[in-house]
């Protein structure tokens, strides 16, 4: 793996599927999360997945300062996972911050970073379009937000149902 | 055909597609619905799909008892349709029944019914993250559901404007 | 290029990838926009969408009539690109017309007007099942719509990311 962009929908099986790429390479692992526990459904979510990974793995929390946490952790790590940026976006957005720019870096940091790097994101346009401005701005930067890394980054994997389809080879 | 999922949107042909799959298998024909007619809208569309089938088909509606029905249609059929699991396990959480334990029991039940199945359940992950809860329990529900059957199932089929992709070959 | 059918979700690339095929075809390059600038938003977007084409492309815009607009841009042009079917769709909708002998007569018009053509339209059933009626209905016809072309036409490419998967070979 050099670096690998896991695509999918919600439920698709992705954050374990990257998980599981990641936990091929030897060494010490860095997991760079982006959720915030703002609610108990959210708290959940997070406690659940951090019990699904092993001691291998060492946490770090960056909902929003994503390129600093893995330029940090590439110091350290042998490999990076990044769950997810659809929430890491969604901070963003919601912080009121430049998310052009922010991806931007993102790419950069991720291309120089020197360790191998998975990160994980929703793919959220297959819906109708949303009734309110605030999801449609932030299904369309999700959407450039793919495009511009899966551009970017060596492989490209969409996973529905827990099976991975590569649309991007390695 | 050993047994197959067909994964697909609303409207992507995925029914179309299982059924005539299955109609490859000589003999006789269960087909499994889990639609309940309780508005005008799902009545005309259970009318709709099964003017689509012919005589060849023997029609059991199981909106709940699932695994029952397929055992049950296990005793006479050559193959077996179920369309859709989608239906199913919206009509298991609107009962309040234990979904996780359902789930697990239609697995045992398709791994061990002893005649080629196909089962036919929507993809409803791709879209923004739904307002109201209920709706993320199901779309959480259903993604689960699918890797779970995705994992056992010999080959899985996700369907595109009608045109079939294999993700599992089976 | 014969015929090409593009589908994908909101802000996939599907636009970009089909624009960029189309140029591979040397001479006349006619655009067919099918979207109305009803609000800023939307004048935004088609505003966008025009300065991203060079000088080889001829637009032309036809939110209704888009069987009649293929059938003279097919006079002029060496290639046309359609983008895109799905606000053609909603546009009908909206007015009231007869959504499938439209698109019985759009199918014609594309299989019998002699250059080659590209259609761009959204994947719009991977969320949860709609709220109300009228987004429903949309959803139902645009997957009908799209499987109907995807029948037809030679070539169907589904763009996640700005990748391309070729679910029909040309």
């Amino acid at each position: 793996m050099k670096s690998l962009l896991v695509l999918g929908g919600a439920r698709s099986g992705k954050s374990r599927y990257a998980q599981a790429r990641s936990e091929e390479i030897p060494g010490k692992l860095a997991y760079v999360a982006t959720a915030q526990a703002l609610d108990e459904e959210m708290a959940d979510r997070i406690a659940r997945h951090r019990a699904d990974r092993n001691a291998l793995w060492h946490t770090i929390e960056a909902p929003f300062d994503l390129a600093d946490a893995i330029s940090s952790a590439a110091q350290e790590a042998d490999a990076i996972l990044v769950d997810c940026l659809t929430l890491w976006l969604s901070n963003l957005i919601l912080a009121g911050a430049d998310i052009e720019v922010a991806g931007d870096i993102l790419c950069q940091t991720v291309a120089t970073c020197g360790v191998p790097i998975a990160l994980v994101s929703n793919e959220v346009g297959l819906g109708i379009v949303p009734d309110n401005a605030l999801a449609r701005t932030f299904r369309d930067a999700a959407g450039r937000l793919n495009q511009k890394l899966a551009g970017e980054i060596a492989e490209v994997v969409l996973v529905t149902a827990g099976l991975p389809l590569r649309i991007k080879p390695g």
